[in-house]
């Protein structure tokens, strides 16, 4: 089969991580043109990879009629218009989370990719993390029992974004890997929050949400901490994990602990609580480049005619979270206001 | 002036530290009796300390009328009636948190230590942490700018209350740090946890609450985690500190980071996130130890005649604050039920 | 069988250990008297435990003829004298490691003791320590392979010894682990040291040591390095593991790690390193105290007549190893002098 | 002024490194053309690079004739040839570390490059890492004091060299520092190391080493180690530095402690070891690339006519260290020969 002929609309933080891969490394594909509104960005690109063809928006870059698939790595504002032109184009699409800044948008897209046979998928990255492929295994697993709760933090000092908040920068990779890993939608969603830098676009967020059986899970988002953390805690009924992205090598722990607890006879009524802590084991865990992973995923799809992993309808339903959350974050700043 | 004589009323997982303490450590003041409902607990500070008097309850401790002051360690249910006849006993008293497990019953021990000349200090030991302290200098200098949020986490696998559950048991804590640091009380209290070892027990519970001045606070306490975390992220808008109460010997770390953010000229309107990212400053923080400071306070209040630190009222607020903590929950445990 | 009574001869450092764990925590055993030079020492103690007798030095404790054992915890300068004049008193005695500043003095003990039926004992507290048996059941089990080589880490800012230089303080430590795990005594003893503080007196040592079958050891000892390092690695052919005395809860990691090699065929004529990187597993490892083992050890052999694990023979063996590593610290001092 | 034309002669392990630098980053440099012996390296690199000219050996190579500048990172053996070809042809040269394996091919080089107006330079990196170069400022700067003794551990699993064995490896990095750093060369030195993988090749090498001016240095250096550490030590009387080459961000921490020690009065004719331990510091570090900041000094000399901060004297220097440390460790393999 022939090279996939990729075109790369977006060349700012994250843009240029798709541009390496698709030149050389990625097998069955192949970067052709990219586009930016940013002359030193696009000139940045040309220096690394001269036989790349630069455009100034993607319309010019959709003009040319050589592609086979478009990755769109723009602000969140800008998907829809584009992803819909890239469609409309006949291309298949990797666009990156979220999908849209809004379910509306979202649901237009994925409207737009059941009328044709191309390719719609959403760049949740986690999801081909080995890491977070190993939890799944775990959790599925028999060792593990039932999970009770997670808490989830991503913090760190920027890179702060210029489009979306912090809990639509950050939250969507956390909110990933719990649809991954739970196989369900939140009942309930609270989040509260708080701008300092720009009016308008928080920075800080906490999240709580109920999932079914009893699960619980807690969120913090912050562009404005001291130190980048990027951890999952994850507690089952007998054993419990520790995922830490930011460990160069040790990102997995599992702990062989667990409480049992029973009433105790006698004259004080009390509950006897058995602490049981065993040993901890760090599975050494492949690592292999997500976004490798991801945009194989990609090419194997549209080679297969498969739906990927991370469909539109995926992209959708995180959206809708992030909406319940954006909704209970405004509707508190008003009830506090001064 | 004479040494006072001190009873210990419970000798559970706490009480043993100040039978340590008032045995040769605390100058002015000396452990002359004990008492516990069990006795197996007796037996063992009998072999340690066999100049001390046992008794099988508080009653019997007081009756024999030789006492200046009383310490209560027992489960906060128990904290009113114990406290009220140890005032009427005329005694001095130091209980430990939290005050009372209902505002109602704080506000009864409130009036009844109004109506003598006796001192009642409750045992927010946090506030005599050198750590602590330190903090609360930085907070009040100059070169750490306006607090904008705090994060606290309290987790670890255990020890499991019997009387209370993982809010009022570890919060207080976390909540004497924030009226001590801010010198004020939150606008608003949100409340998520749920119950996975006993019905009707939180075991891990996220709080969120709003202070004036915009200032934003996560609190993460649970019983059931791998990791014992005693962690607090304090962000201002000029420095940085976390405190790490786990760590042996650094507990404390000041970071000279921070963001400023301006609107940018120019056809994309963006904004400039200009992050400063100085040194890290790990002052050297004293260690003593925090109940020793908080025995001498009282001893010293007592002595002098003074109001501690952490009197009644303190007590008050704070049980306050997790009432309403624990009516949110309440509220919420009732929408998400299946 | 009646409590054995103690007598404790140095209450410096470490001796008010054994002072608490007489008192009440180890059984069959009792504290009865103390000597030390120090009067402010002996107030100390006094304070603490009243029932105990003081007294100003070893012939006066010894004089009152009621005891059945000492303990000596003295500066290893004063260990033969006192030593031999507990024996003489015909007390078991329990000696602080090294046995003493010369090998001929530790002879002239293993003579002592082979003329009586007491107990000779070294307190080499490491074998008596959890983590340091669970390496010897890892050495000595199937799954570790061959020990090739092991380097130890012993450092700090202080505690700074009067008596001896930082070999002969720390060393016997890493020594006695070495004799306990690899059951054999070093072929080769390399020293090289510096003495900064005090002139002759090596506060910083690098000694290499080389054992039958091939395996290499280094050790560091310092008293003047910023950090507090406890840490030992050892390198085996099909597992490593590595001990860290300073972590409060994880002292041991296992590697599943290793390299085998073999040349490989071909135009190059190369060998190929087959790097094999598995899981860590962190074992749970109790924590009971070494001291208290140490000592209810001691106590057994008194009772049932034994030779204790750590006897003079072994505490001699220990410290011809220091004065070959002493030796060779001096010629090279020489060598280099300017 | 033109662009220097570069060829780079070797791709193992190190050799893509300057390949990419040379592609468009590093100002006034282009790369022309590599050789290696293996097909398969010279595949991989006309893949990332199509405009660069592929050859078998370093004489075809040279043989165009339109090269200014070569670099040499094929095995230490090889380099004495090489070099000199490259000399011979008129090329500026930049060569990995060690310039040889033997002091005779280094003098060789060295009279060779002098014969010409060439710049010869060795590629010790560590002398352009931004944290070295502020540890050189620490000990330049009036708060550090006078240096003691510096600790360094070079340790791992893998990656495992062919040609040289761990001592020429990696102690080339450590004894570079120390040059840069204390301006002296050892006066003593002592090796102690064990061949397990291979027999003749050292895997494991305690070295130490002692400088003017009583400073003592030890160094660890293993391939064969459960753990990456890349840590170095430095004591001086009035400050302590540690430097983690692994961490992430905080490279450096200065503590701000020392010991003093004075004769104390009274009976006991003590010393008193005053501890002073004050705060830590983890001063910011740029994060530059040294093999970027290596490759601009090396075309900065070139096009000045400069002579570069580590030429071939330099070189020199370190494998005469070398070879001292090799001599000893094959005089003590024969001694303790089984």
């Amino acid at each position: 089969m022939a090279e996939l002929r990729f075109g790369l609309v977006g060349l700012g933080h994250w843009g240029p991580n798709y541009a390496r891969l698709l030149s050389g490394q990625v097998p069955g594909a192949r970067l052709v043109a990219c586009a930016d509104l940013r002359e030193d960005r696009l000139g940045m690109i040309g220096t690394l990879y001269p036989q790349v063809r630069l455009h100034g928006d993607h319309r010019a870059l959709l003009a040319a009629g050589d592609l086979d698939a478009a990755i769109v790595a723009t602000s969140a504002s800008t998907h829809r218009e584009i992803v819909l032109d890239c469609l409309a184009a006949g291309l298949h699409v990797l666009v990156e989370k979220p999908l849209a800044n809004s379910s509306e948008a979202c649901e237009e897209m994925v409207r737009a990719v059941e009328r044709t046979d191309r390719v719609l998928m959403v760049g949740h990255t986690f999801l081909f993390n080995p890491a977070v492929q190993r939890v799944k295994q775990l959790l599925d697993g028999g060792a593990f029992g039932r999970v009770l709760y997670l808490a989830f933090r991503r913090t760190g000092l920027g890179p702060i974004r210029q489009d979306v908040n912090a809990l639509w920068d950050l939250a969507p990779h956390d909110l990933s890997m719990l649809r991954y890993w739970l196989d369900s939608d939140p009942l309930e969603v609270t989040a509260r929050g708080q701008s300092y830098l720009r009016p308008g676009v928080e920075d800080v967020v906490f999240l709580t949400l109920r999932y079914p059986d009893d699960v619980l899970v807690g969120i913090q988002v912050s562009w404005l901490d001291p130190v980048k953390d990027r951890r999952v805690t994850i507690v089952g009924d007998r054993q419990m994990v520790v995922y830490d992205d930011v460990h160069p090598t040790e990102k997995l722990r599992v702990y062989d602990k667990g409480v049992s607890y029973q009433p105790r006879g006698g004259d004080f009524s009390e509950f006897l609580a058995a602490v049981r802590d065993g040993d901890i084991v760090i599975p050494k865990v492949e690592s292999r480049e997500p976004l490798d992973e991801e945009l194989r995923h990609f090419v194997h799809c549209v080679e297969m005619g498969l739906r990927p992993r991370t469909d539109a309808i995926e992209g959708l339903r995180l959206v809708r979270i992030l909406e319940l959350a954006q909704a209970d974050l405004a509707r508190h700043s008003v009830e506090v206001a001064r």
